[in-house]
């Protein structure tokens, strides 16, 4: 189970791109999907794909791959608890 | 540019899975992102993703090679446009 106030924590890190809580990004012009609020397993699932490499995306890749499962649950917790924006 | 209401009409076959505008699904316990209220520059990407196979899931590869161009830009276009659920 995921731990929501680690995940809190963890996401420090998404922001500057994914813009949580709000939706703005350092990249405007660069489609980064909203993260606060979505399905829980969805971005479980998302990060071990990155993390594998069976979804491609550079910064996404080196980003899971620096994350244990127990942050992937964490960070997974903490955004799925959160408002949608 | 995207047509909103033709998109309206195109997320009818989203729906079973992704559970627009709520976020029931026919597979409670499959990991379907949520749509309603995401980026569009990310709907139109993820979309052409799917279409060319850089991105790899059976269903929604299927979906998207069945879309053209514009109606990606029209289902993009709507789903961008409704409130985050």
């Amino acid at each position: 189970t995921g731990d929501k106030a680690n995940g809190r924590t963890l996401v420090y890190t998404c922001n500057g791109c994914h813009g949580i809580p709000g939706t703005n990004n350092a990249y405007p012009q660069y489609p980064v999907p909203k993260i606060a609020g979505q399905n829980e397993q969805y971005i479980i699932s998302a990060l071990h794909e990155y993390k594998s490499g069976d979804r491609t995306h550079p910064t996404m890749m080196a980003q899971a791959q620096s994350l244990s499962d127990q942050e992937i649950e964490d960070i997974a917790a903490y955004l799925s608890s959160i408002a949608a924006k």
